[in-house]
């Protein structure tokens, strides 16, 4: 199995993503600067990696300055994280992430930097190998949705190349495969940044992994015409009632599903839902530049100044929902009451 | 308004549409060669417009051989169409348009060349006209579906660039903003070719219409977010029971238009109808390929050798087709009854 990102002795190594799939080339990011660039180029992408290339690249970029007197150490990694923070401004995992890291730091004060830098480094490590488990533990929950011999429709990238494990949406997948359970997966290309056809159909077919590319457009007649059993994408935010944020062309797929009477499953980690949100509507939808569109491959596409509506994400309605598989379990509707047996049973359980 | 093909002299002029929207290049066509290649490369497209294009081309390729003995005039003729018709063997409109020029020249047999010619030339200039006489038809029939101040969704192109006259799909808006209504069309892009973000936006932003392109994936959930009140698309194929082959897409877009209640309309010549067949299963569609959609623009956005499914058409059924706009005016479903009504109609009128 690929790794998006990982220690390389004290480097973070990662797939360099925009050279996929015409390339695969690991690179090693040491430097604060080189660490902020990947993610800010989007060499290293998907929410969950964003957060670990984060978490890494920080403890990395501090390893040159542990002979700093300990106060200009603590400056330097509240300024490194600062930094590495307003790389990607909306993605919560990466906030999240370095204040982890950065807790451990604070927690901890020595006369030396080396005592805490190490803590740093098992903390960062801590959430690289929690997101792996999360993973497997969302292909667990999800292996019973996948028939044998299943056709799986995905879009965009919710596997390995977006984590730090085996995915979320593809986790199932990568575990039916693993019990040698024959499966065929159709990729929507995933315009405008084809992550589908990029990415998702690079990391299935290196996996030895049926998998089949269309055009977003052939989505609705490859239902019917290619047998597709289930649906199966990821999630950027779910609300409490159920609602899910995903990349644009989500929402599109959840009706033609509901359409051909093909179920509709949204696989992420239970810390997608954000249950300060009851309705989608409230989800700020992210609008991508026009030259996207009008100059998506390097050709000019559309004409030059033609006004694009691009928003990056749609938001599908719960009620087209029909599961939501997250590392706790496999939630159905309604999810306002499913969500609260699961609080309740971990509750319990606790007690 | 723009003309996709037309006469300049003795030469066949277009638009070269490989080249758009980057550069605007006209091209005139003398020799069997240049139409020919025009048509099998692109350069002209669109079932209407490869069949005028084809007739005029015929013409203008016999221009230069006028002086040959009458017989081996007849033969050349034969030869040109030959070559002509297998240039895009799937568009009708090509082998009926190349039979209309033959039989003239085949029903007058002069001593000289000139004569047949020109009653040659004289039938190709009435099939350019009287597509153009089709097409605002079709507009007049489809006005009544456009309100004022309507958002109009459209896919691929089936507009001025894909006709002789104003378009099918298009027509409609067209008249209507002849008329000074506020219209505003958003257009797919439509992958894999993207004719909607090449060609549509191209054409309306050029006549001045208000136009937006999406991606194909931001069509659903742009159908609330911009108010889309119809969407409206042309046809490569209609069953005698209203079952509609046209581009890769417009079936989900007529899902999709179901699902949130916006009125679904085709816009096709009473010509496109093909009484043989009942079911739209009966269609054959043909598979584009692979290297579409791994290779689109010039740039690889798939790995190498994965296999790609790319039907170029689909088949939208009857049911979910709210209106069929034709050149004798608007059909209602179900579309059995309303088209043996018109028929009758017509019918009377002629008793």
């Amino acid at each position: 199995m690929i790794s998006a990102v990982r220690w390389h002795g004290d480097a973070v190594r990662i797939i360099d993503q925009t050279l996929l799939p015409a390339e695969y080339r690991e690179i090693d990011l040491r430097t604060l600067d080189e660490v902020a660039e990947a993610i800010r180029s989007l060499r290293v992408r998907g929410a969950p990696a964003i957060g670990i290339a984060a978490a890494l690249g920080l403890v990395a970029s501090l390893r040159p300055f542990l002979d700093e007197e300990p106060a200009a150490f603590r400056a330097r990694l509240e300024r490194h994280a600062a930094t590495l923070r307003t790389t990607r401004p909306t993605a919560v995992n990466l906030a999240w992430a370095l204040e982890r890291v950065l807790r451990v730091a604070r927690d901890h004060r020595d006369t030396s930097n080396r005592g805490p830098w190490e803590r740093m480094r098992a903390e960062a490590t801590a959430i690289l190998e929690e997101d792996q488990e999360l993973c497997r533990r969302i292909g667990e929950a999800g292996l019973e949705l996948i028939p044998d011999r299943g056709v799986v429709m995905t879009h965009c990238n919710a596997g390995a190349l977006a984590t730090g494990g085996i995915g979320t949406a593809l986790a199932p997948i990568y575990l039916a495969a693993e019990r040698r359970r024959v499966v065929r997966v159709v990729v929507t290309e995933t315009r405008p940044l084809l992550q589908g056809s990029r990415l998702t159909a690079w990391e299935l077919q290196r996996a030895g992994i049926d998998v089949t590319v269309i055009s977003d457009n052939a989505a609705a007649s490859t239902m019917p015409r290619l047998g597709v059993d289930l649906v199966l994408v990821g999630a950027d935010r779910i609300t409490a009632r159920g609602d899910v944020a995903n990349k644009i062309g989500t929402y599109g797929l959840a009706v033609l599903a509901r359409h051909h009477g093909v179920p509709f499953y949204v696989a992420a980690p239970y810390s997608t839902f954000d249950f300060s949100i009851e309705s989608g509507d409230r989800i700020p939808i992210e609008e991508r530049s026009a030259e996207e569109i009008r100059r998506g491959f390097g050709t000019l596409t559309a004409p030059e100044a033609v006004p694009v509506f691009s928003p990056a994400f749609d938001v599908t309605p719960a009620e087209l929902v029909s599961a939501i598989v997250t590392d706790r379990g496999v939630l159905r509707p309604p999810y306002t009451e499913s969500l609260r047996v699961l609080a309740a049973g971990r509750a319990a359980s606790r007690g």
